[in-house]
Parts: C-alpha cells; structure tokens; sequence
C-alpha cells in the first residue's frame, strides 16, 4: 500500500520555494537594502552554518510556512525593517501557496505570534464537492499556529478583506478582538508599498471588523481552554479499537497519531472532538484536529487540517495520500465519518480510510466499537 | 413509495401556531392595547372574512413563516405600534419556529422585506453530521424571502448578534450595507422591550456589522443578479435526463420542479447552479435552489434550501421526506450529489435521491448523462 503512487519527482529548489513577492523582486534594483532578506529566502551563501542548515532542512521539507524568531528579526535588520512590517511584504508569497483550484482566487495569510515567529497560509478548494469543504487563508494561518503549538496570534496581515466567515473563526481565540489585522489589496507597485510601511495605522482591531461579536464568550465557561490554548481531551481507544487492527503496523500509527489529534481537537461546543492522521506513499503522516466555531458552520473539519499539514510539507498532489485513519466518539452529534470519506474519495481517490471510535477516559460514552471501512 | 410513513397526524391548531412571545404573554395583562395583535396570531374571531380565511389556510399550512403585508398593517395599526416595531415583537416567535437539537440554541430572525410583509426564520441543526450542514436564522430568512419572491429585505430583528458567517451570507443581496439590523438579545421582559420601542436607533446597519466587506462586488459584474433578483438560468436537461425515468410519474414531477429550483439558483461565482425537490409522505413538494456565497463557505445547500420548505410547511419529522431529486451539471466543479446523499441518509432514511443532470441552453458543456442512485 505504500507503494500505491507512482514515485515522487522533488520539484527544484526554485519550485519548492514560495515565489518573492513583486515588492521584493522590484525591491531587488530599487531597495537594495532589502536584497539580505531576499537571499535569506532564496539563498543561504550569506548566512551562517546554522541558518544553512535551517533552510536546506525546509528547502528537503517543500516551502516555507514557518520563519522562526531568529530568522524573521534577522531577515527585519538587513532589510530596513521592523519584524512588523515585514507582513505585508510576506503575503504575496504566502497567496503564492494558496490552492484554490475552483476560483483561482488566491488569498495570502501572514501572522506574528507571540513567540516571535511569522506562519503563512493560503486558501484551498477542492473540486467537485460543495464550497464548504475550502479552507480560507485565515484558517489555514490558524491550522498552521495549531500545528507548531504557537500560543497566541497577535498581527496578521492578508491580501483581500477577511470575510465574515474568518472574522468569526478567528473568534475561537482568546482576545480575538485584539488581534490586528491588516488588509493589503492586490497592490503590488513598489509606491504603494512604502506607503504602507509608512502608514502602520493601517492594521486595525479585529473588534472593529467585526463588532458586536458572537464568540465563544457566549456560550462557554471563561475557564475552558480556547484555540491555540493547551488541552488534551483525555480520550482513549475503546472497544476493539484497543486491540491492533491486524491489517498492517502502518495504521496502528496512524490509529496513535489521529487519536493525539483528536486529544488536542478543540471542540467545546458539542464536545465532539475528532482527529484524522494522513500517510502519504513515502510513509510520511499529517496529522489534524478538528476545530469549533461558536457558530458551527466556521469549524475547519479534521481532514481539512491534516490536509493543511500535508500542504506544508511540501507534498504537491492530494493524490499522494494512501492512507487515513479518523477517530472521533461513536455516536457523536457533530460526526465526522461521512464526511471524511466523501472528500478523500474525491481528492485522494487511493486512499483507504479507516474509522476508530474513543471515549473520554472519565466516562466511556458508550463507545466500544471499531467501525473500518 | 408514496405512503412509507404512516398517516400524518395533524397537530393542534395551538401546536400549529408559534407560541406567542413572552413579550406578548405579558402585554396580554400589562398592555391591552397588544390583545389585538395577539389575537390576530391565536383566534381569528375579530377579523373580517378575507383575514379569517388566510388565517385558516395558514393554519391548515402550519406555523406562520410569512405575514402579509397588510395583515402586518393591522396588527401594527391594532397595537398602537409601527409596523417596524412589530419586528423585536416576533423574534421570539422566530426562535420557537428553530429546530436547533445539537446545540439547543434557539436563534429567531424576523425580516421586514421591500413588499411591506414580514418574514420569520430559525435556526437548524442537523445531528450526526459536521455542522456546516447548518443553516443559520438568517439564511433561514433569506431563503423565506427567495422562496415567496421577495425582491428587497430592508430590515432584520435578530434575537443574537449575528455571527461572522452570517453577515457574509448577507452580502449577497444587493445594497446589503444598507439593511438595517436589530439585534434584541434575550431580554424578555416587558421594560427592556419599552425601551427598545423607544429607540428605534438600535437598528444599525450592516455595514456596521461588517465593515470594508468582502463581497461580491468584488468578484462579479455590476449587471449579474445577486441573490432575491429575478433570473432564470437557462438550464434543460440533457441526454438520458431528458425521457421520463420510467420508475413512477412523481419522479418526473419532482424532476421538473428541480430543475425550475435549479433555474433560480444563485451561483454566479462557480456557474454550478443546482436545486432540489423533496417529496414528503403525502405527496407534497417542496422546493429548493442552491444559494452561493462571494465567500464560498456560507453557501446554502440546495437540500437545505428545500429543508427550509419543508420546515415552513409545517411538517415535522424529516424523516417523512420519501423522494428528492436533485437537478446539477454534470462535473459541476461544485457538486452537490454526494453531500445531498450523505445530509437526506441520515435526517431521511427512507428518502430515495435521483440525480439528474442538465446544462446550459445556450452550451449543453457535455453534460449528457443521467446518474440515478
């Protein structure tokens, strides 16, 4: 089974790497103060052996979605700049991640946590099945906070204005409304772009995007831990899910890695929490939680977020998927299962998909049966 | 197939009937000047003819979704009110007409459209499934208005403050910034309800709710109908779709109101119209047409379109739904089939789907194959 797909051609170094964005490559003849950070993206030879090591681990794992603290001070320094206002310079790159292969609209993400590190994200689509399975920039920028257990989201900087759906998604967060948002637009010129830097008023409050919010505020205790916040859900096989699958040793990993997923799920409103562990044909896995929104609809489903983990792992092709494995609670009011199925059968057509069921370790639920595919 | 589920049990004209909110409940003692309107919902004793026998029909129909507008006159002209404040007077009726038993969350939404009538909607929730199956109180509105041909909404009452997801639904319509929202909260007592009536400067609008909007003026023509505007989408079937199906006359009936659904359906950004028609265990139909979204993700379903139907005709268990069809292109890059399949399995069991599919007049875009379950 892990030889399913055809072998895996690595994509060159120029094609793994997010394209610069148009500031930078007119940034390259008219701001030569920039040209560090350019050759920090794209060429090593100017930095020292550790940094050298860092970017040829990222070019081996695909483009880059994380610039660690170091690395986005660094980069600020021999460019001019504070590590703010490298955002806005970041999004085209990140827009240049995006796949959005119904609209062709690509929407570009760029966040500073708190730790000091900037995470990229950009839209995804998915042919052939209804719209609400895409993954807007915001969220994929969220999925990717989530995947490196970054603590809080404090500056994000995007291409097009967030629509209603991220504003509320963005809401899971503790002290969403202080989190600053700025829009850049489709401009690329190298004027408008000074203008920006100039003009740092430009990031505004997300309270003033969407005011008078409905958030998890309305619905949940102040002491339940909000997305990005550190949990575990307590969840264990139960069942025949406790036993090996007997099918190969590959899935009783998976079983492991979507069931930590699943721990990590934030799900406060139906306490549904779910995970999904992805294996890609060289044996690589992608593991996703499932994430709630206070008003349902937002949530980003498990195998969106192990898709997006794939994504940032360079892998091009959903194809490349042969196997998966999704654990969520029997019986579960918000169910995952169905859905799961339908969306990997269509992008990831080789791909089997195996269902285990969990129980919190407090109360079972009733949950004690395995249910494969 | 017909009669799959046993005979329909009429419910009490009493059940029929939205419970009066608790602000009617009080003025019943504390402001006679109301008693009209309150026996203009419960007792039609004290109206002339022509009102007694919509009111009957309506009873016949189920709970009242739709106020005539000059049924919203009188009761307004009877309780000393505008008919604008008889809004925040509904919406607890609006909430007792949700159907929510995921979350048990009861949102009511009450719109006064451009025709001068009255437009009620709940929330729905559809257990077992991921909960962007959803549809919010104010797509609920939305698709009262589409299904009864309003052209304009103008003013909404809501009981919560609408969620991010929402006010990007609303974008849709167009001068959507301009419609005027109330948010009511869940104060039932009969001050805060004066108060409210005493400032009328609680409506805001949208565009308040939803500043520097993502919408479709940002993607579409200024010349393509947005959503309530009059179009007729030109589909017909093609190939096999176009003989009758041979299994029973009312798949054919259902196939045609389908495709009329379809016909009306909005979906200028991924041109994949699509409309269902469910059939309950009497034979009734009812209608729906896949809404789109300039945001993608707060699109409405065309089964959930249709769902809202049947909710506003008051029947209640989904599982008296028997037969549906959905009418969609063939490799519509937005597909509804699977999810349609995947939402009726579980809320109609004894739901037998068809699909047909249909293209363009004017470019049949190959599709010509009928695909029934």
């Amino acid at each position: 089974m892990m030889n399913k797909c055809s072998p895996y051609k690595f994509p060159s170094i120029a094609e793994r790497l997010p394209p610069p964005p148009p500031f930078l490559l007119l940034a390259r003849k008219e701001l030569p103060s920039f040209s560090p950070f350019i050759s920090l993206i794209s060429d090593p030879k100017h930095h020292n052996h550790h940094q050298k090591k860092t970017k040829e681990k990222k070019k081996m794992d695909g483009p880059i979605f994380v610039i660690e603290a170091s690395e986005a001070e660094s980069m600020a320094k021999q460019s001019g700049l504070t590590v703010l206002q490298l955002l806005p310079a970041l999004v085209k790159s990140a827009q240049a991640l995006a796949r959005p292969p119904i609209s062709d609209y690509h929407v570009g993400a760029v966040g500073l946590g708190s730790s000091g590190r900037i995470f990229l994200g950009g839209n995804l689509e998915f042919p052939g099945l209804p719209l609400h399975h895409s993954v807007h920039a915001e969220q994929f920028l969220i999925t990717n906070l989530t995947l490196n257990a970054e603590p809080s989201l404090k500056y994000v900087a995007v291409s097009a204005a967030p629509c209603g759906h991220c504003r509320q998604f963005l809401q899971e967060i503790r002290h969403a409304p202080d989190v600053q948002i700025l829009i850049t637009g489709d401009s690329t010129d190298n004027q408008s772009y000074k203008n920006d830097l100039a003009n740092k008023q430009q990031f505004e409050p997300l309270s003033c995007l969407l005011p008078h919010r409905f958030g998890p505020d309305d619905l949940l205790d102040k002491d339940i831990p909000l997305l990005l916040e550190t949990r575990h859900n307590n969840l264990s096989f139960v069942g025949d899910a406790l036993l090996p699958n007997g099918i190969c040793a590959s899935f009783d990993d998976l079983k492991n890695e979507a069931l930590e997923a699943a721990n990590k799920s934030h799900a406060p409103f139906t306490n549904c929490p779910s995970g999904v562990a992805l294996m890609d044909c060289e044996g690589k896995v992608y593991r996703g939680s499932y994430m709630e929104s206070a008003a349902y609809n937002p949530s980003i489903g498990p195998v969106q977020a192990a898709l997006v983990a794939f994504v940032m792992g360079g892998r091009e092709g959903y194809d490349r998927i042969v196997a998966a494995v999704l654990v969520e609670k029997q019986g579960a009011k918000a169910r995952q299962e169905q859905t799961a199925r339908l969306l990997l059968k269509e992008i990831s057509p080789k791909c089997e998909l195996k269902v285990f069921h969990c129980g919190s370790s407090s109360s079972f639920n009733g949950c004690n049966n395995q249910n494969s595919c």
